[in-house]
């Protein structure tokens, strides 16, 4: 009996170790991160709905007259990902022309949403670029000053969600490259991004501007 | 008695429960995967050591003469992973002119790696281009045949391991620019990229060419 009693305990102990691990692994299921491939060219279909949707959530929808598909694809998830930003926008583009993405950015912009654009110098300006528009907007941007290229291709939405890949936010590269992005909450992965935006973004501070060095003045 | 008795079986199997579970959480531990973020421009430093160890590991290693530091860096990590290849190596990359991940490459190739390489075919012939290299090796090569670019730049590691971003496999992205590439295990990040190589594989196959169409006949 003695023996008994001490066991007993010890059994109590372990279900509730196993209640307590069973619990965990059913509230990791439920917290379970985005994980996301999506592959580019994408397939053409018509986004009005989805930004018109986000521009006025509570206004009836306005269907759109123009021929593209309504369908799901991998521009649509893109756009559906990055509209979802509530707090936060961090983007590190190298290059940026497609109007759709830039309509959404300045959107968010518009409902709040805090955006920080960090962009390569010498394409900030080519023709179509969305980067006048944005400032314009009032959304603050910082440009590189270097000779190699600020070549990401990086978003993070209220700093929890990773979208990076191989794809730059033109519409070329959206309806006629192979490309990829991943979209990915997993801290992992996210964390280090979020640092090297805030490095960079200080680096690029315009207080900082080495354009005119002490040998030109 | 009767209700000790009867409560005591519950117990036990509680207390398995929670050491199979236990068990399984230890195990996961152990083969938790791959998951590292690596940011460019990389410190410069001496790779001579790396790539000499894997071209004939039972050699004495021969100090190499150059002055660049030994440390470890954003590059050093890139080919270590990749020179882990043990079976098979996809490579799908929009621009290849790094003269080390070259070598590398064809060090693989000739232990016995089967290595794969999808390009884009506006570049492969560009002046420093390691397609040519390649080739000459004996090693497989496809390109695309569209307008668009084949824009990826990622390389799967024995079908588990995905390296990819937006880092091309250049010597001046690799030095000059601002870059970042994943390097993962997570099975849902890497299934999609091996489905995606073997999809494209097939389309790019030479006797699919249409470069030559009817009305040219």
């Amino acid at each position: 009996m003695w023996a008994a009693g001490a066991r007993q305990p010890a059994l109590v102990l372990a279900a509730l170790a196993a209640l307590g691990l069973a619990l965990e692994v059913l509230v990791a299921r439920r917290r379970r991160p985005v994980r996301e491939v999506l592959f580019f060219p994408s397939k053409p279909s018509c986004t009005e709905a989805l930004l018109a949707e986000a521009a006025s959530p509570d206004d009836a929808p306005v269907p759109c007259p123009c021929p593209l598909p309504r369908g799901d694809c991998a521009f649509s998830r893109l756009l559906r990902h990055l509209l979802s930003a509530r707090r936060s926008l961090e983007l590190c583009l190298f290059a940026f022309s497609s109007p759709q993405l830039g309509r959404a950015v300045r959107l968010l912009h518009r409902r709040g949403v805090r955006v920080r654009v960090v962009t390569d110098a010498q394409y900030m300006a080519l023709k179509g670029s969305q980067i006048g528009l944005l400032r314009h907007a009032g959304i603050q941007v910082r440009h590189d000053q270097e000779s190699g290229y600020m070549h990401h291709k990086f978003a993070i939405v209220d700093r929890k969600m990773l979208i990076t890949g191989s794809l730059n936010w033109t519409t070329e590269a959206i309806q006629n490259n192979r490309e990829n992005i991943l979209i990915m909450e997993d801290a992992e992965y996210v964390q280090p991004f979020l640092e090297e935006f805030e490095r960079i973004w200080e680096f690029y501070d315009p207080l900082k501007y080495m354009f005119f060095s002490k040998e030109n003045k």
